[in-house]
């Protein structure tokens, strides 16, 4: 058996799967070697069950290959923030006290669609108090474990970065999924809003919660976007090249907060678009939306009012400060200032779609900079959290680096539904980016 | 014992209870003699435990009196469509066959908030499957057994207007909270979407569905608003008289399927308001706006192909032709065709708002007329649906009848979270509606 297993991408593991030259059991087992060797300084699981873990593996191996499923033995890891089925030792905690011993007898939609698949469910990740709030959990950054993997979805972007999983699902309110993309030196995607079910995930925001997919190849997003029945009105050309292609830069409104890691990771991707043969133009909001930040956080806050009203009711105690404020409307938002907030979101998602159209794709940061020292903390959604109130695709893509060595990646952007645009312009961008940009993984 | 304790509105019975004259226990008794009697003939239940609800209740009777919360020993239904704690004999089914074994461990944020007021859970009411189609389910309307009681929350409108439950909860994605509350002769309570969390309830279109209540009288939803911590920016005035008060009257674009009882009612409301003493004007919706229920089912198409791709992955035999058509996007609908539904409604939500922020609030048809005849189908939503898109609170009030004696309510309508003013609205029309509109339970 090859102990190297664990390395592989999804799409590469299907081929050696499907082709019988390994088997789900030898695959799981490297993956829980590594898992093994790795957990103890990067502690990215919530739970995991060895024996279960092979269970399945086992149960998977005995299926006939032509009822397998296109994620035949692919192993997925997912945070504590979805529901899944009722094993007593896989509880859905949301890293709250109030649901310690919450243990499900219904798999989430996503989870659903991907057991269905074959895909083999690893463990629950760590996620910071309801994917909600930036107090980071347990977790450490695999690449230097001083630092924080971001959040919310720290354990999965650890357990990603750190080849303890291919893949990985999280969810982003702010900037859950992409953060953590970068933090970790992977590819994240953050899908057009409600292109995947939410089913079974905790709600905060009804209009910004998405379901996040992590992985460390495009072909696996893609593998994914797949599963999940992700397609635009026109199929991806699949003859898409950097040579020619038309591409944005964005600093955004909040660049103020950008550090220096992100602003040469930027200038470099510029230079290297360029040299291969690209146009990159920079573009600039229209000034209204420089209000943007702002009408998310009043969303953020008033619709956090009615999510978290039952725990608050039940176990105001147990509850962060941050929530509780929620509830209580602290901040003081009037039900016309969240209306407006919600209606002036609605109205410039067709309006930045139309800007985003004039591109390929549009470059813009994921992060402020690399991932900051400490583990307390999570990290700045700042420029993650426009594209998620304007429902946008944004797929992280790795491949530069910051002063201390750590990964920085750079988001990448189009208008909703263009998704397998997207990331078939990832594909070929992140080739660049990871050949040219500086960092590779030294995992 | 007063066993007529049953017909009692919530708010009546909670000053019985408060002051000891009644306990718990005898309430749920009297309740439960009433289904008793009615269950073969109405079917409102899916599932209801004679002996859970009375140990409820017994142990609701040992709270000592400081303890007790504001809901203390107030019955409540609701349907399928929640879920709703680890009982292993309180399915969650959500009429699919999919789920027959579902049986969640967690409470629906809504029934966490209520279990902890003091609601004594009676049971489960049936639902059209997935709360999502029109295909009736077994229950009778309770004021003719040969006509339908509406849905999708059949159960919850039927028990709660034949005096099996005082208060009821369901949810509405077109028209499935409004319509059982005219068609059972009862109050019926849109909110303003998102007002209350939908947490642990099927997703059908996230910005579409909505929680939904269901009680007798208006004080009984004003208590259940409370509980909900539904507020305004400021309070309705307690002093709002219909002498003096400004209407509007609205036949809405989808007039042409308005039938003699609807028409009838919607002339006597006006005639009643007047001799009144208020001022009531006719309004029509700006001509662009015409388009609203083709993005309703735009919408509700598209989001429901999210919704239900994980029971179409796993179980696509055991799902109705509507679901999956969505799945299958058998409309062939555009992510462009569908985007500009999602933005054109989004659009009209503040320029609704504005026409009807002018008003105390417009009178509009709940329903085409009363309940058809016939089990199979439970109605058309025609009118409900623009009111879900449009995220505006809606209040079905009772008090009229068709040539066949059956209830026909009509809705009141206000902007965006002007929910407390609506129902403040609703409470004074509908004393003179009740009294004066022609119709009264025989029940």
């Amino acid at each position: 058996m090859n102990s190297d297993l664990y390395r592989l991408t999804a799409s590469e593991i299907l081929v050696k799967i499907k082709s019988n030259e390994v088997s789900v059991e030898d695959y799981a087992t490297s993956l829980l070697q590594r898992i093994g060797l790795r957990d103890e300084a990067v502690q990215a699981w919530a739970h995991l069950d060895t024996a279960y873990v092979i269970e399945q593996a086992k149960a998977l191996d005995i299926i006939p290959p032509s009822e397998r499923g296109p994620l035949h033995g692919v192993a997925i890891a997912y945070c504590t923030a979805f529901l899944s089925n009722g094993f007593a030792d896989m509880p859905t905690g949301f890293n709250s006290p109030i649901y310690d011993d919450h243990a499900p007898q219904v798999d989430a939609g996503s989870i659903m669609v991907l057991r269905k698949a074959g895909a083999l469910i690893l463990g629950k990740t760590t996620t910071t108090e309801f994917a909600a709030t930036t107090a980071g959990p347990k977790t450490h950054n695999p690449h230097d474990f001083n630092r924080t993997p971001g959040g919310s979805s720290s354990g999965t972007g650890a357990a990603v970065g750190d080849f303890q999983a291919p893949i990985g699902l999280g969810t982003q309110t702010g900037g859950s999924t992409i953060r953590p993309g970068s933090y970790n030196g992977i590819y994240a995607f953050k899908p057009t809003w409600n292109s995947i079910t939410r089913e079974g995930q905790k709600i905060y925001s009804l209009i910004l919660d998405t379901l996040g997919l992590y992985a460390r190849s495009v072909d696996d997003l893609e593998l994914l976007a797949d599963t999940f029945a992700i397609f635009d009105d026109s199929p991806a050309a699949t003859d898409f090249s950097v040579q020619g292609a038309k591409f944005a830069f964005l600093k955004t409104m909040v660049w103020p907060s950008v550090g220096s890691g992100t602003t040469a990771a930027l200038d470099k991707a510029i230079s290297l678009l360029r040299t291969h043969g690209a146009e990159v133009e920079e573009i600039v909001l229209p000034e209204h939306l420089n209000e943007l930040p702002t009408w998310h956080a009043t969303v953020l806050a008033s619709e956090g009012r009615t999510a978290f009203l039952p725990e608050y009711t039940v176990a105001k105690a147990q509850l962060s400060a941050q929530l509780i404020g929620h509830v209580e409307n602290s901040d003081k938002i009037t039900r016309k200032a969240q209306l407006e907030a919600f209606d002036n979101i609605a109205m410039a998602r067709p309006v930045v779609d139309k800007i985003l159209s004039g591109y390929d794709a549009v470059i813009t940061p994921s992060v402020p900079d690399e991932a900051p020292l400490g583990i307390e903390k999570t990290g700045s959604a700042a420029f993650c959290l426009i594209w998620t109130a304007l429902h946008t695709p944004v797929v992280n893509v790795p491949g530069f680096q910051g002063e201390h060595g750590m990964p920085i990646g750079l988001s990448l952007v189009a208008p909703r539904y263009f998704d397998r645009h997207l990331l078939m312009v990832s594909k070929k961008v992140g080739e660049i980016f990871e050949a040219e940009g500086g960092w590779r993984s030294s995992l």
